[in-house]
């Protein structure tokens, strides 16, 4: 494994991130290393010369083999489908483990997870299907699936610890529609989802809803020097990895977004897209758009589903319109074709 | 008095809070203490080894028959009503108070209070109603009582400060209606906030709202080692009180909250329910709900309506989504019969 | 240049900010001086003995002449119109440029601004106009426009610099119509934006509004001691001017605001009005109101618009509520005349 580093702190992250310039494009802490000496006398976060404004250096990247949040991105696990008495049953497994996950170019995380990644699979199904999460813990400490959806008490993964080399089977029907979460409900409630234990759940209106280019993005951090803060910041986990990588969509053609925020620590996390607006709808439990903004804000488990159409071709930035967490990673890339 | 502390630390608090398992309930510091030699090895917040994930230990409690917070929740203080020219009048008497309340079991907090108890007595009436607060100042320090809502200037409990030992007549029509909440509004405003003087104040639309068991829960939080930030959170402000004294509801029956957020210091709070979703009014001033969701943000002040039917039987958590303030008080049970 | 003064504390600045009682007017540092001896033994922020509760001693101002908070608020840019083919075409100037500016009285802060005011000149247009926004760059350090709203990627003012003496025309149509804003976009996005450089960006829908008292408010903050955090905070830059200088308003008659939060470091802002309630429109982009309250959240880069009509004549306070931010001087007064 290459890079491995444990413990950065959030200073030298941001000294890192400080090369990026004005496109905020950051190689990491190894690609800050190279640049460093090339940037410009301007630039530097709280005080700290170190990089540039402007220019576009992309130094290095993540393991993508291990985990690529450009596939990540438009990933959906439906589940094995089968139909019981005429209904839809969707059975699905998730492993809880240990894994150390690559959060920026060299930086590496301890994190536990949810089938080896973080996020975890984005689950899916349609409203009122019948649904069998079956749930194995191969981490050394107890962990649970919470859901948020409708679901029998038994069923919560609150007060049922599953403990470590243990099983358990979640089973409920499918709702309300909209753009859900689930996470480990164990104690502490804030180490056990900071560590990596969440993902998307999102539950289909029974009619679907309009054909669009649909995608997922769980906005979250990582405390890589343990001190009750986060030091790297982005969708998908991988800091600036749709700058690298920009999301390619096409001109005119509808963009659906599936927003989850799971991020700990900070109080709220927010959404910016340039140049154009969304349509929002909150928890996405209403076909009808709540608002039609370019910024929105996020409480720590609030979600939502965002809807756009680019009209001009180009690239366009979307990033938190918190300036720290932009420039700690939250920022990314829309390359319009045609 | 037994167990009086002054000057809990966080670090004590979340020490003892550390013991509550996945059910995350908490004795308090006195329970802590027996409780902690008992505790697995894992849990702990903030890297404080303390207790284990699991189990469901309750040991102590407030003196509920000084405040207790199950009754508090579903009583309203309609005033002395009577009619005046056909018209509704309605003569409450508030007085402001030093008090000694607990936060905690075995933590007092030397308080500031509206007729001893904190949250003040939920002041209902109907729009229209013509309201006469007598409010006396029996403190040693000058207060007021602003209240949210339509009023005359000199009606506004800003400018005009009421004395120590001197008395005012808040005089005003009920309007508009909705979910409101008065506070102290002498400087510094922070502080007269913090030290616990304010209260829900619910103005019911003339036609009514559909029946439903009605309960208030006021957000807030206790700093109670004086360091400007808060230790203890909860509603109606017994940390972890509806864990060890669930909310009893019935299953299919409609339940509606009125929740205002009274927390200082820190910049947001949340609502989230387990397993099921509600109906959102934003401040209760419009009959249509505005969202379906099962965890919503409120800002310093901010407060709303929450209306929902469980349909499954047992108990459902519901605390903030920040998981520390969950950690710290923020979190407690529905219990759903029949 | 009278009373400057540098690197004022936070510490300081609450200090003076302590003498302002239940009406929280301060004179600032200077007027602090002079009245702290004639305070109360109450009050006191953070456990510091200073001013009284009461009165509403007025010492000190800003110099008026350089920059009026108060002409300020009712002022809107609309550019030289002329027609091109029978379209409507604008064209603005701005210049950026470091500027002194007095954020309280004595309380002097070096701020990047666009022609010379922070926050720069409120932009105006109609939906569909064609705009022509000029921008030179007179500071050191390179600068841009982006702005909130529809336009081409190469209008976005992210990627391409504008140096040192260089100029640049951002070209767009403006749409959608809506409360927006601009800002430079230059990397550290958090310095160039806490440094001043941003204003409103208003777009009328092609219909218009109804007729109001129509005025902008943009919450801001000065970090006077380069800590990363602010001291100073307000509408329109000046510590609690709506209180020295109540905004002026008729009794019946149609105020509109369109507020914008320009607000770095602290994740959340809020707009609280006394004794009413205002309609709101989020981010200013549809025609019906989203919600009826009297205190609204904003997040970083969040606007809105506000109307509301005062039915009682008399002085009414408007402030964040959070506490902290109200005392620091993000408090103000509308005197409601007729």
């Amino acid at each position: 494994m290459r890079g491995l580093r444990r413990g950065v702190s959030r200073r030298e992250f941001l000294r890192a991130a400080g090369v990026a310039g004005a496109l905020g494009v950051s190689g990491g802490l190894l690609g800050a290393r190279v640049a460093r000496g090339q940037g410009g006398g301007h630039g530097g976060i709280r005080g700290e010369a170190s990089g540039g404004h402007g220019g576009n250096r992309v130094v290095g990247d993540v393991d993508l083999s291990r985990f690529d949040p450009s596939k990540f991105l438009r990933e959906f696990y439906w589940g094995d489908e089968r139909k019981e008495g005429g209904r839809t049953v969707r059975e699905y497994e998730l492993v809880a483990e240990p894994v150390e996950i690559e959060v920026a170019p060299g930086v590496m995380y301890p994190a536990w997870a949810y089938n080896g990644q973080v996020p975890g699979p984005t689950l899916r199904a349609r409203e009122g299907d019948r649904l069998r999460v079956a749930f194995k813990n191969g981490d050394t400490h107890p962990h649970t699936i919470h859901f948020h959806g409708f679901h029998p008490a038994n069923m919560d993964g609150v007060f049922e610890l599953v403990g470590p080399g243990q099983e358990f089977v979640y089973e409920f029907e499918a709702g309300p529609f909209g753009c859900h979460l689930y996470h480990c409900h164990t104690m502490p409630l804030k180490k056990h989802i900071e560590k990596g234990l969440y993902g998307a759940f999102i539950v289909d209106p029974r009619e679907g809803r309009p054909e669009a280019d649909e995608m997922v993005m769980v906005m979250n951090g990582f405390d890589t020097d343990f001190d009750g803060e986060n030091e790297v910041y982005g969708v998908n986990t991988v800091a600036f990895h749709y700058q690298r990588h920009p999301v390619k969509i096409k001109r005119g053609e509808l963009v659906r977004i599936y927003v989850v925020n799971a991020l700990e620590f900070d109080l709220v996390n927010s959404f910016h897209i340039h140049a154009n607006f969304f349509d929002y709808y909150p928890t996405g439990t209403r076909l009808e758009p709540s608002e039609f903004t370019d910024t929105k804000m996020f409480a720590q488990g609030e979600r939502g589903i965002m809807e756009f159409r680019y009209r001009f071709p180009g690239r366009f930035m979307f990033h938190a319109h918190v300036s720290e967490f932009a420039e700690l990673g939250w920022m990314g890339l829309f390359e319009v074709e045609g």
